[in-house]
């Protein structure tokens, strides 16, 4: 244990904050020192911070919480010290980010899962496996704001299946635009408010709020080419249309592709099948063995199915064929877990690495 | 009464056939003179014929089953004769499509929701108020085919919404490339066996068989000119994802396409609001005011809040915005009421216009 | 229109007070005079009051929003005059309709749809065609409280559908105890916060905060015998067992009740099928032909087929039976509309009533 | 390995059948040796049998398809020979198992999820921990019919919950009736044809054949005593109301129960909580530590949150409360899932006692 990193999960009574710990328990190498939250939770054992006034436990992962969280005692996010542990993951809405994470970063690194830092030039959003050579903006960023520590936030939650599916053909064939319709989970939108069971039963609602946007421009961002400290972003289009569907975690989304070479529907699986084997070799305890599944039921990828695959850390990929209205067109549909790969542990994947290559 | 036309309404027993029954009680120009359907159902009453083995009354349509049709016997499809009617309208598989309506439209116009007949050269696909002028192969049919009725189905129920919204930038602006991910209704895969709860509860299904392959050649064919009783297929790329969604009724579309003439958000809109006036000008008894609706709510159309707009017989239009990954691209979401629109209504409607027409 | 009652709607913004404007238009005995609604609604038209900052137009009913009241001004209820109304329905949380109701009952008649009053020994809960006699009360409560007007509620929505049903049975044959579990629909709920999506997908939930405590007081307030100025309350145990359902609008009860006299099942059906005829009789523009309907299909009632019967203002009771476990027991199983008969629409009918017996 | 038994999984093909392979794998005591289904699956391998014309893999469980059942031939389940196995477990249709399984007990135990024999004055249905000294019936059956092997169902899935909860109320308080009221979930029913989702959306079924008597009858005989070979049914009443709800797996059950000694709620709970400690400690691979688990939140059991909990194998019982309506009243809402606890792992932890007892 003395050689585990000494975590602090910011945020930890919210959906997303619940998501780290469910996943920290028995992790080999970091362990949770610190839970902060807003100052309406400081002081409460952690048990009692999400039990609400009618007695219910709002804790709402499937997994188990575990033991050793129920008692620790949840600080003040805003004055909590950052100084006696070795990494902060941060899972707060953009506003309360934007304050915190700079006052961590002067000491420590922050994984973050909130937009806040995402669009400044010094800061890379990371996806495993995709982009971790953009790592180099750490120290730029470092110089630049004299911080000991740094910020990396990973990209919205949909926006991540999508460039990992998007990165093998990016490298092997080049893109020229790309668009995509998605089907989003509902827990994508948190819980207060949330979807609201009246809106979504027996309906859909197609438009997320600033989501097109944030697909459009991280897309492009974590697909750029990195050089002399800077990030230059990838030369296509992408257009989104994201909506909310009745389901509960699993991002759909069906992409359409023009790419700039020719390629066959085989050779864009190939490239799918073998993307990533470099990073999957690292064997960091939160990865998949593989970064994409290709199904080739052709009902699938299906949320509810998929979602959950090798531990929601895989994004799954079916119905790969040609598309006939663009030039080079191949057309396919993706399954992600938004809360796991999307999400925390994703951020937790991102961890692993710089620890791995010594960042943190 | 003596004025109106009698009609034949073939599968009255199912799904798409009730939808007839739903709307012909009161029609000022028809009046349903002839149940049938398939063996199974021949020489029962109607309320006999829909009522199973457990004593439920499958009828399944929001509107109450009038008084006038339970009683009334069915016949069996392959044997009924038509003489003494002056109009059919089917609603069967395509198989029994296949082998009915030939030997209706010897004698009588057969207005059909089957797909049996629609991709034959001489057989018109109409959308009320979109190509109309496809009349002109009624003759070319019957002197081909040496009947004295005609078969003109109406297209795929997903087709429809899509091709009413593209209409107006075809003609205004002229159309390189469509490009729509729909999320359609349960309903449109009928009850047998239809889509299972457990298939689609807290998910999405991200296939339809044949469904893309209709749309996008459908589409074409809508859209196209007509000359010298020859239809050219319009010179555009469709390409579809379809995908079922836990909706009752009404197929949300998302559509993305490249205008050929560079247009404005508004200029679309305004032609969208000017769409169908000379149709609709007709007043016929099953048409809505207008064709397109146009919501500038956000988070609007929804299908359970948009569906039954007009009753069920607009298309339902929003979130039309400018698309930045096409050449001139604008994109927006549809609803469409498949089963109104998209089925029994929209070809009840096509039945009107012709009536006025003459051709009936 | 001179003859017709100037009522005013307070509550107008919400779920409930928008199901009063939703049946209001075209009421030959009401016109609505006055709109009023919190603070903060207070001096907007009634569109722009329901209108959220994204642009949503947040109407809930499934009828339009009537002409006459999108312009309408809304006014703040706590300084609402009542003198140039006859009538006002009250559609506000519990804490505000204690406060404002007395202020509006000093001058007028109250009809509302909240619990404040519904426990003070001089106010009837008024079930239409259950306990007009209860009206007795009226006079009591103003000599009692020095009022012109007096306060009304209709009961709990789920109280409603339960007595209907009881209110046959208890005449004919009385009742020693009820038993009844609910499954409730979302719109009960309302919408601030209401049931979130991803509370209620692929579940059900158990409890709803004070619901059984008002079934169990207000089914035997609402059955006990009036006298001398006092209701003696039925004499018989109701228990209940409230949960809620993945369903839009209706709630559906399961009812085990034991007869003090033995019955068999075809003599509840007939009483059930004879019950509240006189009032039906009186025709009023609300009223159901039916109190009751009573279905013989096995697999009825379901709250999607059966809670818009004759427009959601009578009870559907299905699966009559003869239960073993209880002294002359019989089970059923009922859905009643929630938003119709349970709401605004039954307090209508309520009003209509009172009118024609010349209490408004 | 050579010291596990060997089983037989007849109907492996379908759902129930499925269950029982997922959770099969690395079981201590038994290993699967034989798989059989209908004469349509015979000699495919296990994954072609699941495998439909449109190429989709049917295999419904959460669990992954062990790779050691993949290949596995399919044998006739009406030809397949048993002298080379020792267990047979059973999941077919009634009217199947009515033929097969006197087949196969001829020679050896079976463990049967079907319903055909659970009516046999000789045939004791066994739920763990409740009724394990029925095992006496075992040698009456095989002595009256000649068997080597013999049979014993699991109950109803519904039933099972129930009469855990029941059991330790019976033997502390005596019970005089029940009344409960279930909302169940759709794998209850299957997938052939299963519950369509046209038909539960936004909605429930009041009403699923034969479920009602199964519940009442069988919860009177596992409850029953045994003495001289022979059950005497409990002889308290029950009645049960059986619904379908829009939930994946887990029964929901709302029971009202009359005491016959007096006991708070307290004492009811103490006793559920001490419930089957001598069974739990028998340490059995599938055991739940907790034959039941009690609740304090509230809102709780939902099935959603507790159907999963302790593999599925322990029923969660909340809401713990006085009945005010039945004499010694309790009332409270249990969770069970129909599909583990209520299926393949009961029966597979029947098996385990049945071993540990040398009856198998």
């Amino acid at each position: 244990m003395a050689d585990k990193l000494k975590v602090a999960v910011v945020g930890a009574t919210g959906v997303a904050g619940q998501q780290f710990l469910a996943s920290l328990p028995n992790h080999p190498k970091f362990e949770v020192a610190k839970l902060a939250a807003s100052e309406r939770s400081a002081g409460k054992k952690y048990v009692q911070a999400i039990t609400d006034e009618k007695g219910s436990v709002n804790w709402f992962c499937d997994e188990q919480l575990s033991e050793q969280y129920r008692g620790m005692l949840v600080e003040d996010a805003s004055k909590m010290k950052v100084n006696d542990v070795d990494l902060v993951f941060t899972a707060v809405e953009s506003d309360a980010a934007k304050q915190l994470e700079p006052i961590y970063a002067k000491e420590k690194p922050v994984i973050s899962t909130a937009s806040a830092f995402r669009y400044e030039d010094d800061v890379p959003i990371f996806i495993p496996g995709v982009n971790m050579e953009h790592d180099e903006l750490i120290g730029v960023q470092q110089k630049k704001r004299g911080w000991k520590g740094f910020v990396t936030p990973i990209p919205n939650c949909t926006t991540t299946g999508l460039v990992i599916a998007l990165k093998p053909l990016y490298d092997a064939f080049g893109i020229q635009r790309v668009l995509m319709t998605s089907m989003q989970a509902m827990s994508g939108a948190g819980r207060s408010p949330g979807v609201k069971g009246l809106d979504i039963l027996d309906n859909l609602i197609p438009f997320i709020p600033k989501e097109e946007e944030k697909v459009e421009i991280e897309t492009q961002k974590i697909l750029g080419k990195i050089a002399g400290g800077k990030i230059t972003p990838a030369d296509f289009r992408v257009s989104a249309t994201c909506t909310r569907a009745a389901v509960m975690d699993g991002h759909t989304e069906a992409a359409y592709v023009s790419l700039k070479k020719k390629a066959s529907v085989e050779e864009t699986k190939k490239k799918m099948r073998e993307f990533g084997k470099e990073f999957t070799a690292l064997k960091l305890p939160s990865s998949p063995k593989n970064l994409i599944t290709i199904t080739e039921d052709p009902f699938r990828p299906q949320p509810r199915l998929d979602r959950n695959a090798e531990g929601g850390m895989t994004t799954t990929v079916g119905r790969l064929r040609k598309d006939n209205a663009l030039e080079n067109g191949v057309k396919f549909v993706l399954v992600s877990h938004n809360t796991k790969m999307g999400a925390a542990k994703g951020a937790m994947l991102v961890a692993e690495y710089l620890e791995k290559k010594g960042k943190i």
